[in-house]
């Protein structure tokens, strides 16, 4: 048997204490199958005294925790701190460079730094293993840089924010609104207080910017991510949704088109028996399109101790078992740049709903701007039912023919201003390729 | 950069093609991310001259499989022959002794003597992989081995087999019968000319095997699992599935229960809108739940050129990195022996269909038997329209209250000899627990 692998934990919030309860309980296990013992060294945590359920006897404390980056007695740092900046970067960092490994969940680190890190990572021959960084305990990661690499892949998608399912499934099954349920959800420790890096599609976007670099060989580019949140997502789209067929959900997607590779993160309509969307609650799902493999769906909870600290325990036994690569699949010389096309139109149907003024030839008047902007309409749905109550407002809805995002938004403008439309109108794609098709 | 890995492939079928197109398409790509070349330096097939549609220039042909493994120049041995002994066995076992990596899509082969081909794998420290094994393109082998690793598993279930999963989905859609289907699997190449393989659920059992084996840490033990087919399921009985919020589908399922463990394969009543329900046509999928991580799915398509090279090239690129390890996670010395519990009775509801003599008093006198056998009944559906023309025989479907199988087992013999049961009663398992409810 080889020398212990010595790891220092930096952050001993949920996911660290996962982490520690895992050694401790499957020990031998592990230490079976890597053909080493692994053992925690030192941690670094906000409060020293905190009685957190593990027993830490032993195991040496540091209040600064890059200090766990400069010691000599550790081969393995898992940051668990957060943040693209600050302490978590210079801890990384400082790892990297002083030839440690590094097991991180910082998503916002890798989505930001990925690639610097990486390439700093592969002159030290370390490992910079970021599984939980993506979809929690689902080994996507896993999946991209090793399982499917024999793939060209042709787009990855998938619900990566478990707030935000959590959110959409309960408007759904409750009828409640969106700032409703989006309360409660804080109350449960689903959503931050500040939940805008949540419901503003951050969160999903930083996921989605990793992905797409696993996917594509691209170099890991944040700021290439059109992002949309679920802010807007009103019980009445949701409502009409279900009646044509679908259910909304916030996608992540990447996709190679011609010119180049488009990344987003949106609300979209996806079909209801496709795999996607029998996705609920706080669970995430990603889709993966390979040249060979066809359409691969991986499904799990994508947040929590258990789930996480799971994917963070993978990475290390990855590295007790000597398998160090490139963290990007390929060295990062050989990744290449990210480009989005210069016609990033989205081709396809959507979903448009509006507040009609309720008064005799609004309808004709509505449609007539639609016709005008070039948009061909498949359905309309106008029912008294769903009316604002004491508004005059009546939700209109329309499903598209297919069309190309450039027109849509050309038409948004136009009915916004419409004097028979109140308030902001909304439209949402409609996914009906394969990725999120019934089978 | 290090020398090139030097391949050899056993079998030239549709999967040994699809490796080689690969490994043509993707060189510049996974030489980057292996560090090294992939060299076809020598294949063996049936017929050297048959035109594949692919470049064999340059590279050796054998027509004796087992000199692969014998040749100086060759470091991994791909086994694409099948078949658990005769010309497989011997060149993988040849290859293991002389101390090269192999790599193999051989379900049966692994399933009946994987302990002692991994012991000799352990013993050379070389690589047994076998990803293309179980559910094809699926990277289910790899989840388990280390994606998941961190956690204690319950339990592993799945969609095992695409002809069999094809045939029900079919079946399902067309309403036509179990033979008929069959017939036209036959004509596309679903399923073989002798179709007992897989429908009679052996294929799936000897996948399932091994994934109980990396699930639980178990020798594998292709003897310990209970196989029932699906030779027997009607569309009645798809009918009535769906009418009572079922699905039919072939399960494998293992699952650690007091006093060891219960390997099965048997078609399942599974709730329409869980994970596995969904699974349709040629797709399989796979359930994982651990400790920490929950339940994971994993879903892809089961068989076929493009999804099994994928899965045997990510197996090659695992050993081109460098990444070698004991084939079952552990030494085998360290495997446990898999015992199945000595009251391996499964509890829960049971569905129940039989034909009922069609005179008056039989359902009274047929209910009087089950309440004598101790079978407490939830719902019963007798309905003169699936009556069986001309034949005075009328389907009668029971939906039991949680029971044991013992107790059904004993009142289905009853039933079998029944005055007022026509032919032999069928008893499904209905499965409500988490992995195969809704989310």
């Amino acid at each position: 048997m080889s020398a212990p692998l010595r790891i220092a934990v930096a952050g001993l919030g949920t996911v660290g204490v996962g982490v520690v309860k895992i050694l401790a309980a499957r020990g031998a296990v592990l230490s079976s199958a890597s053909g080493r013992d692994l053992k925690i060294v030192a941690v670094s945590a906000r409060d020293a005294h905190k009685d957190r359920g593990i027993d830490l006897t032993g195991i040496r404390f540091e209040s600064d925790a890059v200090a766990l980056a400069r010691a000599d007695d550790v081969d393995v740092v898992i940051e668990l701190i957060g943040g693209a900046e600050g302490t978590a970067r210079d801890l990384v960092e400082t790892a990297l460079a002083t030839g440690k490994h590094v097991v991180t969940a910082n998503k916002a680190l890798i989505a930001r730094h990925g690639v610097a890190l990486a390439a700093m990572a592969e002159a030290r021959g370390v490992a910079l293993n970021f599984e939980a960084a993506v979809a929690g305990g689902i080994p996507i990661v896993k999946a991209l840089r090793e399982g499917l690499i024999a793939n060209e892949i042709e787009s990855v998608s998938g619900i990566l924010n478990g707030t935000c399912n959590y959110i959409l499934t309960e408007m759904e099954e409750t009828g409640r609104d969106f700032a409703d349920v989006l309360k409660d959800a804080q109350a449960l420790g689903y959503a931050e207080a500040d939940p805008s890096f949540d419901v503003g599609g951050i969160d999903a976007a930083h996921k989605l910017a990793i992905l797409a670099s696993l996917a594509f060989g691209t170099r890991v580019d944040f700021s290439q991510v059109k992002i949309e949140g679920i802010e807007k997502i009103s019980t009445t789209d949701i409502h009409y949704a279900a009646e044509f067929g679908y259910r909304i959900k916030l996608l992540g997607k990447a996709e190679r088109v011609d010119g180049g590779i488009v990344q987003s993160v949106h609300p979209a309509l996806v079909p209801l028996g496709s795999p996607l969307a029998a996705v609920s609650g706080v669970f995430n799902a990603v889709a993966v399109t390979g040249d060979r493999v066809g359409l691969v769906v991986l499904e799990g909870r994508g947040a929590g101790e258990g789930p996480t600290a799971s994917a963070v325990v993978s990475d290390l036994i990855d590295i007790a078992r000597g398998f160090v690569f490139a963290p990007f699949i390929v060295p990062t010389k050989d990744l290449r740049t990210a480009v989005a096309p210069s016609h990033d139109d989205h081709k396809g149907a959507f979903y448009l709903r509006l507040f009609a003024v309720d008064r005799a030839g609004s309808m004709a008047e509505i449609t007539r701007a639609l016709a005008l902007a070039s948009v061909s309409i498949e359905r309309i749905v106008q029912s008294g039912e769903r009316k604002v109550a004491g508004s005059g407002r009546l939700p209109v809805v329309f499903v598209t023919h297919e069309t190309d995002e450039d027109t849509m938004r050309k038409a948004m403008t136009l009915l916004a201003e419409h004097a028979d439309v109140a308030g902001e109108p909304l439209m949402i794609r409609i996914e009906n390729d394969p990725a999120h098709s019934p089978g």
